[in-house]
C-alpha cells in the first residue's frame, strides 16, 4: 500500500520546534505518512502569499495528498479550524484566506469544522494549534479516516478580497505576491488570462520600469535583461536573465504591477 | 510494522553536506527510518540552545523515536560520545551538557559509551563524529539493536551549570535562551513553577522594559503590544503581538530576564 | 524491500514550490521513495559548487541511490538533461559539468539523454525541467526502471575547466569553493594528493594570510587560531577554531588558496 503524503506549508520557520512537533504528533496517530515539506518561510503571518504557495500543489501531488497549512495571525482568537476536501486533495488549516487560490476554479466537495476533542490534544494550547489541532486531524485523514468524525460539515469558507490582479480593457492592475532564491518575482496575473493578444504585444510596468513584450525562457535574452514571463506555475513572472529581479528592481511582494496590451492590439477589430 | 523514527538536531546549517552525510550513513545501515529534521540551525556550538530543543521533543515524538544531536564543539578532544535511554526515547550525541534540560525530571535508565568499532565507520575521521560515530549508533538502534553493544554502560552524565533560571523569594532571575522565526524570545523559565500567584501579578522585566501580568495567547492584547506569556513548550516566552519581540527589544538569547510577584501578592497571608 | 533513496541537490532555496514540486512529481511515480534533500542553497546558478557537492554523496550513500541534481543557468537552452550511472549509483541532471567532480577517478558505466517523451510531464514547461523532465525520469529510476527507455545513450559529459587545484614543484594553487554554516572554508586541494611532504612542512596562503602546517581537527589548537587541514570529504579546509574563518579572512568561493612544500623539504634527498 503506497504510504500517504502530508506537505506542510507554514511560516514557522526552521530554527526551532514548531516544525518538529508538528510531524512527531502526526507520526504518532499515523506512522506510515511520507512527510514532505513545501515550505516553513511564509513571510510571517501572510496569508495571501500562503494562498499563492498552496495554489500550485496539487497540479503536482497525487490525488489524496494531505496538505497542512499554517499562516495563521488568529491563534487564539475565534477563527476556526478546517479540514476541506478540494479536487480530490485534503486540505487542513485555518479558515482565514488561505484556500482562496486553491478554490478559485474548484469548489470544496466537502468542509468540516475541527471541533471534536476526540482528534485534538489534550490539554490544547492557547499558542500553538498546528500541533495540537491540525496535525491530529492531518493524521485521521491520513489513516483514511472519515472527515465527518472531525467535527460538524461547513458550507462557507473565508475569502481573501482582491486576490488575482483586476481586469481592465487594456489589461491587468496585479502586484507582486512572491520572490523566490533567484529574486524571480511571481505576479497574481495567470498567464491564461492572457489569450486575447500575442505575447509581444503586452508589457508590463513595475517600479517605474517597462518590460515590452512576454518571453518564454529565462534564457531568451542577454544575461542581465528584465523579462516577463509565464512562471511554471502558470503565474506571470518577472526575472533577470541569470540575475535577480528583487534586486535589480528593488521590489517585493505588495508591489503594484500593471500589464498593457499595446494600443496597435487594442485598435484591432476583434 | 511502523518505521522507526530518527530526529536530527544540529548546529551543521543546511548549506553543506553534513545533515545528508549523517542521513546517507543511517539509512545504509537502517533503510525503513522515518527521517525528521528538528532544525540544524542551533546557533553553532550552542550547547544550552541545543539542549533546550531536545527538552520539547519527548512530549511530541512518540516512544522509541532516537534523537541525534550535534552541538559538539569539542570534536576532536576526548570528550565521550554516548546513547542514553531516558522517558523510552533514545539520545545518540555527544556527553557534554546536551541531555541537561532532558533529564532535568527524567533520570537516564541506561547511559552507553560509544567506542566498539564494530558500530563506527572506519576510518573515523577528526573533525565529523556525527557521521563516523554517531550515525552508525542511531542506525544500531533504530534497527532494535542492543545498547550494550555500543559500549560500556555509564552512570555520569555532563550538565550544564544554572540551566534553569534561578528562584528568589520574589520570582526569578533568568535569560532568553532561544529566538524563533516570528521574533518571539523563550526564557528558561517554566511556567509550572509560577503556581504560587495568579498571571496578572506578574511583571517580566528585559532589556530595561516591564510587562506587567502573563498573557494566554498572542492574540490578547492591541497588535504591537508587548506580552509575557507560557510558550507552547512550557517556558514563559516573550511576544509582540503581530511582531517580532526580538526586533523591538533587540535582545536575544543570553540577555537577562526577571520575573517578580507584585508586593501585594508578596504581602498577602498565606 | 527497501525504499529507493532519492537525494536532491539544487539552488532552488527553501522559500517557494520548487523542491515539493520535484518532489510531488517522483512521488506520484515512486511512491515508496526515502526523500532526502541534500541543499536547496548551492549558491545560484553555480555549477562548480555543486560539483563540490555531488563528489561528496557516493561514499555516504548507499549503492542504488538516485541523486537529481539542479544548478541549471541554461534552462531553456539545448543543454541536454542526462541520467548517468557512476560507481553503482544514479545521477539524474543537466549535462552542464556538474558530474566533474564525480566522474574525476569514476568512469560512468552509461549516460543516456532524457528525451523520451513518455517519461516527461506533459507540457513541458520552459522554465523547470527539474519538474518536468528530472523527476519523472528519477522516479523511473527509482522504480528500478531501464535506463536506456529514458533516451539514446551518450559517450561524453560537459566538464568544468581547472576543478581541481593546480600542481607546481612546490605544492598546488587552487581557490577556496564552498563556505559551510560554521564559516569553514573547503578548497579545491584534495588531502590526499599531499602525500609526499608531512604534515608540519606545508603552508596554506590565502587572502595575505599564512598558515603553518596542516592540522588533524579543529581543537588542535587554541580558539581563535587559523587552521588549515583535511576536512571531512577529503579537501583540505581552511577553519577557525571555535570561530568563523570566512568571516575572519572575509573570504569566500572563489578566493585563490596556494600550498607550498616548505624550502626544507624541497631541498631535502629523496
Amino acid at each position: 500500500m503506497r504510504p500517504a503524503i502530508l506537505t506542510l506549508t507554514t511560516d514557522f520557520g526552521t530554527e526551532g520546534l514548531y516544525v518538529a512537533s508538528v510531524k512527531g504528533v502526526v507520526l504518532g496517530l499515523a506512522p506510515d505518512t511520507q512527510l514532505v515539506d513545501v515550505t516553513h518561510q511564509v513571510s510571517p503571518q501572510n496569508i495571501r502569499e500562503g494562498a499563492f504557495l498552496l495554489a500550485g500543489l496539487i497540479d503536482v501531488f497525487p490525488k489524496g495528498t494531505v496538505h497542512l497549512a499554517v499562516v495563521d495571525p488568529g491563534v487564539g482568537t475565534d477563527r476556526r479550524l478546517i479540514a476541506a476536501a478540494v479536487a480530490d486533495h485534503w486540505f487542513v488549516l485555518p479558515d482565514n484566506g488561505l484556500l482562496t487560490a486553491v478554490t478559485r476554479d474548484r469548489p470544496p466537495s466537502g468542509i468540516w469544522e475541527l471541533v471534536n476533542p476526540a482528534y485534538r490534544r489534550s490539554p490544547v494550547s492557547a499558542t500553538f494549534h498546528g500541533r495540537d489541532i491540525l496535525a491530529p486531524a492531518a493524521a485521521h485523514l491520513l489513516q483514511g479516516g472519515d472527515p465527518a468524525e472531525l467535527g460538524p460539515a461547513c458550507t462557507e469558507l473565508v475569502m481573501l478580497g482582491a486576490f488575482e490582479a483586476t481586469a481592465h480593457a487594456d489589461g491587468f492592475v496585479g502586484e507582486v505576491i512572491c520572490r523566490d532564491a533567484f529574486g524571480n518575482l511571481s505576479t497574481n496575473i495567470e498567464a491564461k488570462r492572457l489569450h486575447d493578444a500575442p505575447a509581444q504585444d503586452w508589457t508590463l510596468e513595475v517600479a517605474g520600469t517597462r518590460i515590452a513584450g512576454l518571453g518564454r525562457t529565462y534564457a531568451d535574452k542577454a544575461a542581465g535583461t528584465l523579462v516577463a514571463l509565464p512562471g511554471s506555475t502558470g503565474w506571470i513572472e518577472i526575472s533577470v536573465v541569470n540575475g535577480d529581479a528583487g534586486q535589480a528592481l528593488n521590489v517585493g511582494p505588495g508591489t503594484p504591477v500593471r500589464l498593457t496590451k499595446s494600443s496597435r492590439e487594442r485598435n484591432a477589430p476583434a
